[in-house]
C-alpha cells in the first residue's frame, strides 16, 4: 500500500464533487487520482483540475483497471451501485460506497458476498454516524454508564420536498429518506431491528400519492435487545433541517438539539428570536462528510476497523421494505418477514 | 347565584387537598364549605379548618343536599366519579370532577346524560391543558398561523413508576398514565382521533407484566382532520418527569421545553450542568391546578365557556381502550370499533 | 412565643400587601393580626378583611402596644423605616423590614443598635437571595466547588422606568435601583466591597438628568476577598425584567439565564422565537418573597440563623454612596472613604 | 491583476501555516505563491509543499521584488509588521497584517502612512468580526431595527494562560488579549471609544505580577455615540473559551451564546449536562479565518470594500495604551490624551 491512498472517484455529481472536494482539502493522506463518469463534461472535469485530479475518464472500467488506485468511492447513481462495488472487489480495490447499495435485497447480498470474497474493505455511506451531537448520543449509550436503553426516538424533517421527477424513481420515503433513520436507530440501540409498524400520509403536496407515496410517516420499531422506538419524518418543515436524535435508557436520557446557523438572539418587546437549524444536509453534515471519509482512509491504510459496514448496508434496506409493507397492510412487520 | 361560588369538596385525599387548598387561597370568588369523605379522620378536620372549611362529613350526600353548595369538586376515587357526577346533577350543582370519569363507557355516558338532562356546568380535570407552556403551544396552533397541523408529538414520563398496588388496579399505562396525553394530543392538534396503533413493552420491573401491564409504550395516532401523531410514555426517567410537546404545522413548528428546577448552570472542565426538569406533576403543574379552578369557578359565575367538557371526558377513554386492543391484538384500531 | 407567628404589618401599599397576602396564604405558622397604614382606606380594609386580617389602624402605634404582636412587617415609606425599627424593637418585636432601612447612614446605625441592644430579630427584605436560580448560583460559589471566586457579575434590567415623580426622591439609580445588585454580589462573592467605580450615562429619558439622575450605569468593584466585579443597570430594556448573575471561579463558572414566560418555542422559515422574560419583580420574584418570609417566620419561632441581617441592610447603602461620589468625582471610591 | 490573487506569505508559523492552509483549501480564486521566513527549515518546507506554494525562501525581500506576487499576508513577529507592511507598500503590494499592527502608535501611523500612499488596500487580521455569531449580533445592531446602542458588553476568556515567556513581551493583557475586545466594541457599538477605565488583578497565578500584568481585568468603556460599555476577561477559565457579546439598545438586546463541542445533553437523576463550549480560538474562529481571508481576496479582486482597515488597526492599540494607563493610576483615562 501506498503511503497515500489513491482513489478512483466514481461519479462526479454533487456527492461526487463533495467526496472529491473533501479528499483533497481534508485527508492529506489521501488523494483522488481519477475520476470516471460516464455524463463527464468540460466543467467537471475543470472542477477535477481545479482541485488537482489529474485524469478523467467517461469509462468506469478505467478506474478498475488503473493499477495506481487503491480504493474507489462510488458515487454514481444508485442503480449502478452493486454492480461497480462487485466490479471493485473483483478488481482488489477498498470501496467507500453512497447509500444505499442497492434497493434490491438480493443485489445487495451478491454485492456483500463479492466484497467478502475479495477481502476488500466496504464502507457504506451512512454520514449521519459522524455528526458529532448524534456521535455523543450514540457514545454515551454505548458507554453503558445509563444502563440499558429503552426507547430510541429519531425526528428527521427536510426543510423541502424533492422534486417530482425524484419522488417517482426514489423508491419512496422509506427507502429515500428514512433509510438514514433506520441507520441511526440501529446505531443509537446498537441492536437489531425485529419488528415496525408504519403510519404515514401526505399532507405536504397531492404529488406524492400519485407516485403512491407519503410526505409524512411515522415509524414504531422493536429492537432485539428489547428496546423500542420511533422515528418520524416530514418532507417539508419550513423552519429547516430538523435532525433531533434521544435515548431513554435506564439510568437516564441522552438527546441532542438542532444545530442553529449561528447563536446570536434578539430579544424585543415581543419575544426572543434566534437563528433557525442549519438548512440541509450540505450544512448540517458538513463536518460528518469529512469525518467519515478519514474513517474510511484511515481503515484503508492502518487496518482500523471500518465504523459502517455490509451489514449496515443491508439492514436499512430491509426495514425500509418491512415499513413499506407495514404502510401498505396496516399491519406491524416483523423483520423475519424479509429476505435477509 | 351568590357572589362566591360555593363548592362542596368530594374526597380529602392528596388530589382533594391539592383544589381544596388552591380554592380556599387563590380563589377570590370561590371558597369550600363542606368536605365529605368516608375516610374522614382528625388530620383530614385539621386541614379542613386550617384553611377555612367549617364543616366536615363522612356522607357525600350531606354534599349533595347542602343548600349553600353551588358546585361540586369530585376527587374521590375513579370508581364513584360517575355516581357522584349523576346525584351532584340530580341536586342541580355543577360539577368539576377530576379524571378519567370512568373506565367504563356504558358509565360516562349514563353520567354525561344525566349532566346534560339537569343543564349543570362539568369540568372534567385535565389539567395539563392549563400549564403555560403546553397552552402556549395550542395557542399558536389554534391561531392557525402556522396553517393545518401535520404532526403531533408528545413525550411524557414519569420520574419513578407507581407501587404495584396501584397498577393491579389502574386500567393499565393508557388508562392512568396515557389518558392525559390522548386527551393533550386532541387539544393540541384541535381534532378528534380516528385509529390508534400501540407498541409497548416491559423494561423498567418485571412487575408490570404480572398485571398485564406495561411500562414502555409508544403509540401512534390518526386524526379526524388528516394530521397523525405520536405518543411516547415510560414510568420511569431517573431524570424526574419529562414533559414535553410539539406540533409541526404546515409553516412551522411549535413545541416546548422542560420546566427546570432552576435556570442555573455550572461549567466547568468536564461539561455544563444545569437543574434537572422540575420532579413530578405536583411541581410541574402546579400553576395549572389553579388555572383550571380559576375557568370552572369563571365558567359557573359568569358563564363563560367550559374548557374541558363532557366530550373532552369520553374521547381519551375511548383512545385508551383502542389502544388497549391495539397492544393485544398487535394491529391498528379504530376508534369507530369503540363504543361512542 | 405563640405556636403561630403574630405579625403587625406596617403599611398596606403594594408590598405591604404582597408580603401580608404571602403570609396569609403561604405561611402556615404565622399570621398577620393587625395592619397599620396612616392612609388607611374603605379599598385597604377590604382587603384586609378579604384575607382575614381583623383589625386596621391608622396609627402605628397601635401595632407596637398590640401584646399580641410577636413581629412586625416594616413596608411603609422608606423615610420611617429606621423610626418604625426603633419603636419595634422598643417594644420587643422582631423586624422584618424593607430596603433600604434608610439612606442616611447614621440613621441606620442608630436603628441597628436599637435593634442590637433589644435583642429583637432583624430581616431586611433583600428579596432576590431567595430566587432560586440566584441562589444555587451563590450555592455553588459557597460551596467551594469550584473553588475562589474571581469574578462576580450582575446584569439587572427594568422593563421600563419610573415616574420622574420616584427619580426626584429616590436617592437615584444607585440607590433605588443598583442597591438591590450592591447586596446580590456581596452574597455571590461572600465578601464585602472595598472600592468601586461607577460610569453612568442618561439615554432612555432626558429627565434623569434634571434630577441629577442617570438611566444607564455600568460599576465595577473590588472585594475583600480579592475578586472583582460588574454591574450593569439599565432602567428600560423593552424585552422585560433581565436578572442574570455570574461567577467566574478558579476551577470552572456558575451563571444564571432568565425565567421565561413559558417554554413554548415557535421555529418559523424565518427565525426560532421563544417567549420573553418575566416581566418585573412581581412575577420573577415571586416565590422569592414567599421564601424570604418563611425564613424570617422559622427564624423567630425556631431560632434559625437570619439570613440577611443589619450588616446585610447597611452594607448597600455604603456602596450605593461611594458609586454615587464615584460618578460624580469621576475616579475610583475606597469604601473606608465611606461612613461605616 | 491576474484572475487569481496571488500571494506571498511572511511567516511560516502558527498563523502563518493557518493562512496559508485557508487560501489553499478554501478561497478557489487565490493561491499561495511564495514562503518566506527567516526560520525555514524542513518541516516548514514540507508543509509548503504538501499543500502547494512551490517557492520557499529565508529572505522576505524576495516577497516583496516578486512580479507575481499580488498581495501579501504578514503573520510573523510582531515587530516585524510595520516594517513589513511599508515595504509591502513600497512595492505596490496589496496587504493583510496579522494584529496588532505594532504597539508603538508612531510605528502604526508611519506604517499606515505608507499605505495610504501607495494606495494599496491593508486588512486588519481582527477575526472575530467574522464569526458568525458576534457578526449577527453586530448586523441587528447596526441595522438600526433596535435603535440606538445603549450598553455593549463583551466576556472573553482564554481556557489557560499563555506561558510566562510569552506574558513578558507580549505587552500585558491590554495589548496581547484584550486588544481584540477593543476592536469587539468598536465594530458592536459602530463607533469610537472616547474614554476607559480599568480595574484588575492577579488571581490565576502570583507570575503575572512579576511582568507588571494582570490575569483578570473589567474595563468600562464610553462611545462617542452616547453609549457606555464594559468588557471582562480572564485569562484562564477552566471550562474553555468564553467569547460572549451582548448589546442593549432602545428596543432590544442582541446577545450570543457561546459555541459548543456539540449540541447533545445528558439527563440522570442529577443534572442536565451539556458539552462545554469549544476549546480555544482555532476551534471557535475556524471559519472565521477563513471568511476574513475571503474577504480580503474579494476585496483586492474586485474593489469590494475593506471590512477591518488601518483606522481598526491603530484604534485598539490606543484603547489598550489608555486602559494600562488608568489601571495604573486608578483613573478613568480619555482617549484625548492618548496620541492619535
Amino acid at each position: 500500500m501506498a503511503k497515500k491512498l489513491r482513489i478512483g472517484l466514481l461519479g462526479g455529481g454533487r456527492i461526487g464533487k463533495l467526496h472529491g472536494t473533501n479528499v483533497q482539502n481534508f485527508i492529506p493522506d489521501a488523494e483522488v487520482v481519477i475520476l470516471a463518469d460516464p455524463f463527464l463534461n468540460e466543467e467537471m472535469e475543470e472542477w477535477a483540475k481545479s482541485i488537482g485530479i489529474e485524469r478523467c475518464t467517461k469509462d468506469p472500467a478505467d478506474v478498475f483497471a488503473a493499477a495506481d488506485v487503491d480504493a474507489v468511492f462510488i458515487c454514481s447513481s444508485t442503480d449502478t451501485h452493486a454492480d461497480f462495488m462487485m466490479q471493485a472487489a473483483a478488481a482488489g480495490k477498498h470501496i467507500f460506497c453512497e447509500k444505499p447499495i442497492a434497493t434490491d435485497i438480493a443485489k445487495i447480498k451478491e454485492a456483500l458476498a463479492a466484497v467478502e470474497k475479495a477481502g476488500v474493505k466496504l464502507q457504506v455511506g451512512f454520514v449521519r454516524r459522524f455528526d458529532r451531537s448524534h456521535k455523543a448520543v450514540r457514545d454515551v449509550v454505548a458507554s453503558g454508564k445509563l444502563g440499558k436503553p429503552y426507547v430510541v426516538k429519531v425526528c428527521s424533517r427536510d426543510p423541502a420536498g424533492p422534486p417530482m421527477s425524484y419522488v417517482k424513481v426514489s423508491g419512496g420515503i422509506f427507502m429515500d429518506m428514512m433509510i438514514h433513520d433506520f441507520d441511526m436507530v440501529r446505531y443509537l440501540a446498537g441492536s437489531d431491528v425485529t419488528e415496525v409498524s408504519a403510519t404515514g400520509t401526505v399532507l405536504t403536496d397531492p404529488g406524492y400519492a400519485e407516485y403512491d407515496d407519503v410526505d409524512t410517516a411515522i415509524v414504531t420499531l422493536k429492537f432485539e435487545n428489547g428496546a423500542i422506538g420511533v422515528i418520524d419524518n416530514c418532507r417539508q418543515a419550513p423552519y429547516g433541517y430538523d435532525q433531533r436524535v434521544e435515548v431513554l435508557c435506564e439510568k437516564g436520557a441522552v438527546q441532542d438539539n438542532n444545530h442553529l446557523e449561528n447563536e446570536a438572539y434578539i430579544s424585543t418587546a415581543e419575544t426572543v428570536c434566534s437563528a433557525k437549524p442549519t438548512y440541509f444536509f450540505l450544512e448540517r453534515y458538513n463536518d460528518a462528510f469529512v469525518a467519515e471519509t478519514k474513517a474510511f482512509v484511515d481503515s484503508c491504510l492502518n487496518g482500523a476497523e471500518i465504523p459502517v459496514g455490509g451489514k449496515d448496508g443491508l439492514e436499512p434496506v430491509r426495514i425500509a421494505k418491512a415499513a413499506k409493507i407495514s404502510l401498505k397492510e396496516g399491519r406491524p412487520v416483523k423483520l423475519s418477514e424479509i429476505e435477509a
